[in-house]
């Protein structure tokens, strides 16, 4: 289990160009990283995330223009949100206070939540000028609450509580206050009780089946996939577990 | 702000050919009108819509042969719930009474719906011996409430009041009878503060986001429509109305 | 009406390439079956159906290897939930007790799902060393409930109790105990009382939907579908029916 965590909470973990190519390089290694089963993402101090800094730091700015530094800025943000999605490990974030703007994109992007009560999920971007469309928010959250609801939030710069967040499906586990990090560990803990194999190919092929929206061509994949399966030696083991009730022990093998 | 209402009260607003091509002017004087910010959409009467009405006046029928007339007023029907999506004004449906057939299409097509408690949504289809392919219905249907519900309301030619549309999420608000079209424009005043461009962009993103899936194409569009908005005087307000805890107040420049 | 059940009891309808090939039969039959309008699909004994059976019958095995015999027998699984989705008459799952593996894809591929309180969906996958990409279920569920619903399920080998799935959405009816059958066929009843046409055209479309997400494309097809409607006996019954305010007497021409 790797944890993640964004770490400038003086500034309420605003991501600026650093934090983004330090996620990046993470995410990259975790592309061919077979040790790590699972990932959490969280934020140090009161908040997850509360979006993008433009101000904050740029190791690549040089003397780029405005409009370059500004296109790259989201763009790199952007492919947090999709190696997010791409790299093989399931990614659970633990949410506490504000989840705002970029960080939701990013809170999105995960595979699953585990939010404190104190966790606000806040869209303010048509309050500032910007649209909706940011980081992969655009792509995430009609997928997630469908086209009605996500017009709703993105239109009224909306704040979700805990609650709203979790009748709109959000939320996977809501833990007490404080305990959202504890509560994602403990998660990842079970899905590491899990088959490596099983997770893995269920993260791409869910991921896949989004994407490409033919059945008969998600069938060819997950037939190939599954096929697979049968030659691992941890499917022996998950079946000999069953038939002796026993948990499996999975080796990844 | 433009209020279109359906009017033809004596037949519950059913809607024939010079009804289609009425909304399909005003739709196409909307694509360019930079000066209007948001939509209402509503129906003179005791309901919003009863229908396509095949025995209503129709201009362009001429010598037409009977297939070409009902295609063309299919196809005109569908035009409009089209255009409701591809205008880049936000659209509030204000809905009371019946909205049946077609008219469960245009309801649909907006952005949002305000509705009183004494609205139904009807269709009417499979007991009429028409499918429930109509005028976009097919396609609105499974991406707002999902492809098991969109094939029960299809095949059962359902019924929904206000509690079980809502409990779909086919609603937004729901006000007290008689007050739908108020509800609707307080919404529509809402929208109205915040930024021209963020919500005309946000549209434009989540609809191309249904309509092309991918997750990687979305952000490519996302970026470029994001990197403009920081080339705008809007943005300035709105970054330094947060600053200074006031409201914002865009000039959509 | 035309009820077809899994019938290998003493394995809890464990599915055989026995019994793939016979539902792949009737399958193909129903293609061009004028006369059967819906379709029931259940198991006997105490459950729906326990998933693959790889030490069953399978009539085509010869001398295959061992990767071509698993390879076929996951993807003619997964033939049986593209066609049921493919027939042209809308099927309806009666569910009680397990149903479980590729018994959940089966039931998910269905339109229409009525349970008893016993029925539990069980999603052993990544517990036995496989993954949830299995004969469609990672094209159906994501598109069912969400996707972050979706790999919660996945990844965690859930098993849902009715009151979860039914909180999914995934149930349409819930009877009382022993009760499904009877009502999967009253469902099928009325089914019955509506337009032959209306129902197969609709089931089309929204399938249609699903896998060609563009909405102008849906539209092309639906008018087509819709006109040709107009051309029909049904459509008069059905007009004349709702003036009447008596049922209609659909004869499917």
């Amino acid at each position: 289990m790797l944890t993640i965590t964004l770490s400038r909470p003086e500034r309420l973990n605003a991501v600026d160009g650093e934090v983004t190519e330090e996620m990046l390089d993470v995410l990259h290694g975790l592309m061919r990283d077979e040790a790590t089963g699972v990932v959490v993402l969280t934020g140090e101090g009161r908040g997850f995330c509360s979006g993008m800094d433009l101000q904050g730091g740029d190791p690549g700015s040089g003397d780029e223009g405005r409009v370059q530094r500004i296109y790259r800025g989201i763009a790199r943000g952007g492919e947090v949100t999709a190696r997010l999605r791409e790299i093989p490990q399931p990614v659970i974030a633990a949410l506490h206070g504000p989840v705002a703007g970029m960080g939701v994109a990013w809170a999105l992007a995960c595979d699953l939540r585990v939010a404190d009560p104190t966790t606000r999920f806040v869209l303010p971007f048509t309050d500032l000028g910007l649209s909706a469309g940011d980081c992969g928010l655009s792509w995430l959250l009609p997928r997630l609450v469908g086209p009605a609801r996500a017009a709703e939030l993105g239109y009224r710069a909306q704040r979700l509580d805990v609650a709203r967040a979790d009748a709109l499906g959000l939320v996977t586990e809501i833990t007490e206050e404080g305990g959202d990090l504890a509560g994602a560990r403990a998660l990842a803990a079970e899905l590491l009780t899990k088959s490596p194999y099983g997770l893995r190919r269920t993260k791409e092929l869910l991921n896949a089946s989004l994407d490409a929206p033919g059945l008969r061509r998600q069938l060819a994949m997950e037939t190939g996939v599954q096929t697979l399966a049968f030659f691992t030696e941890d499917l022996a083991e998950g079946m000999t577990a069953r038939l002796r009730k026993r948990p499996p022990e999975f080796k990844n093998r």
